[in-house]
């Protein structure tokens, strides 16, 4: 097959280490020089801010943190931040924060050092949000992507047993569909692979102690890839059944795509023989399919749609609404009958790539 | 074992295709705009240069090319640059038209694309060098990275079968020096591991057929990622003992190091575990050593460094002087002892591994 493609690498610099966030973000804050630094963190996150913030001067604290970025939020933070002369944002949570100093940034050019919290990933992605009047717009600029991420596997020790298993299995469904999505390349497969290399190790590991080092370590490093690999590749068949069922339907982010990916990867591994050898090598199975559905057993993940309300009488709805917008680029080309098919196996539950 | 590292992956747009050179240069060209653009190659290459940027309009062709960047080339190249009021620079060529190319930048600010036409590698770091009075300096600046590379493996069907290799299994040095390098990181190391598989897939066939397309484009994006996963790890032990053998017996750079390689992944295989199964499954083999001496000898490589001007009474003398330079982040550490046998080993061409 011909190799052609166009990647866009982002440049960023990554600062990774386990207890290391405060002198890693010192150290940064020192080597780049701010005059008026501004801290974004939720309320709930204030106290790890302030720990991670330790070792710098801070100009501005800011809580005003919401999930999707509203715009009211966002136009109020770049005032604070224009009134207060800040020269740089500082980051520390999860993707609702990371979004709200991307909505600052967006406007303003000013650079940002995200601390994550969580496995959300927008900190290396290049993507961002706003939500008015209940409408989310997206959009890409490379203005908006955070200069520096630190990141430290002990701030994450915090994470529940349970969301750390659906944030981590969305993570993995980053790398997994960016196998085929749109802009599919081989440099993002061999990120994607490593990344589902990193999540397989380091999930179960912290399904048995949230606070196994190198689990938490790997899932982190794993999370990472899988932005960098997602935000190259764009969106694949996968986290387009998985949108049409959160708006159209309003289950759950991560559950949905913890549920979904296993019969997304049955469905095209036979048809993406090499993207399916890696996914296999990555998680050190004989089959991809093999791969991915022992790892959902050991994390005990979320199986069945039916768990999180969909209805049965709806999946012939869902189909339709999935068919149009299924990539082109998909390896297996898809009829709303192989998309029924799909939805029924993964609302039951039943074993994915078994019929 | 702990993870923590820093990395900093330098952001470029990368265009890949084979036979779309010109194509992908002029739609590159007119997605970023440019005034009066400057077009260098060397003599040997005018005509390619001429023929891949045959959709644009072209202020200057420049041709004073010469290896290693002479400081008064440079001085000349800037000011004719200046004189022109060039405001985007291309360079159709190996390393030393690249490096030309990055000279004008380094003091200009100019961005550059670049095309390469060999497995040099240097259109995907952020490193300079100027020659003057015969000795090279070496510098690092994110200024002098071509912000666009346009990869066409057909301008490098004309690279003969000799050259192919050696250069080929130079930039597979860069990879397997890569995973344990000062700066070795996971992300390094998986890049690496992804040129490995790609140098190990296409240097066998375009040893078979000199136009082998697969071949040509494997080759071209393993070189490409050999160059970034050197960029960012540095210089490993191999890359110190090639660097002696080069300055001080004056070696032919490709070959020596095609021919110390295999000895340098056999004395630390057993010593870097999880370095040598990455690299034997990049091969596709048992070991890492037997991927790598099973590929020398499909690609009928250079295997002795007595075939290249080394007197073995030497050796002594160049084991002292490759001691120091060793990195302390090496996986095993070495004594003199050690670098002597090695260089006895790789004097004679004796199977490497094998004692």
């Amino acid at each position: 097959m011909d190799l052609a493609f166009e990647h866009d690498t982002l440049g960023q610099r990554i600062l990774f280490g386990s207890g290391k966030a405060a002198e890693n973000l010192a150290a940064e804050v020192a080597r780049r020089g701010a005059a008026a630094i501004m801290v974004i963190s939720s309320e709930a996150e204030a106290q790890i801010a302030a720990s991670v913030c330790s070792g710098i001067a801070v100009a501005l604290n800011y809580h005003e943190v919401a999930p999707h970025v509203p715009i009211e939020k966002a136009v109020k933070a770049r005032t604070a931040a224009a009134e207060a002369g800040i020269d740089l944002l500082i980051c520390v949570g999860g993707g609702s924060t990371t979004g709200l100093a991307k909505a600052i940034a967006l406007t303003s050019g000013l650079p940002i050092i995200a601390v994550p919290t969580t496995y959300a990933g927008s900190e290396a992605t290049n993507v961002w949000g706003l939500t008015e009047a209940s409408r989310k717009s997206t959009g890409v600029a490379n203005s908006v992507l955070p200069q520096t991420v630190i990141y430290d596997p002990e701030l994450t020790y915090s994470l529940p047993a349970e969301l750390s298993v659906a944030s981590g299995m969305n993570a993995l469904a980053h790398c997994i569909d960016s196998m085929w999505a749109p802009r599919a390349d081989p440099i993002n497969r061999a990120l994607a692979a490593e990344g589902i290399r990193a999540l397989a190790l380091g999930l179960p590991l912290i399904k048995a102690d949230l606070c196994n080092k190198t689990g938490r370590e790997q899932a982190l490093y794993g999370a990472y890839l899988s932005a960098v690999a997602f935000a190259s590749a764009g969106s694949g068949m996968h986290h387009k059944i998985c949108h049409v069922l959160g708006g159209a339907y309003n289950m759950p982010h991560a559950e949905t795509h913890a549920t979904v990916l296993p019969y997304v990867l049955a469905f095209n591994a036979t048809a993406a023989p090499e993207a399916a050898a890696r996914i296999a090598a990555a998680f050190g199975a004989a089959t991809a399919t093999e791969g991915l559905n022992s790892l959902r057993d050991k994390l005990d993940a979320p199986r069945a749609l039916r768990d999180y309300r969909l209805e049965e009488a709806n999946i012939a709805e869902a189909a339709q609404l999935m068919l149009p917008v299924i990539p082109p680029s998909n390896p297996r080309s898809v009829t709303s009958e192989d998309l029924e098919q799909l939805l029924h196996a993964a609302w039951a539950g039943s074993a994915p790539g078994l019929g």
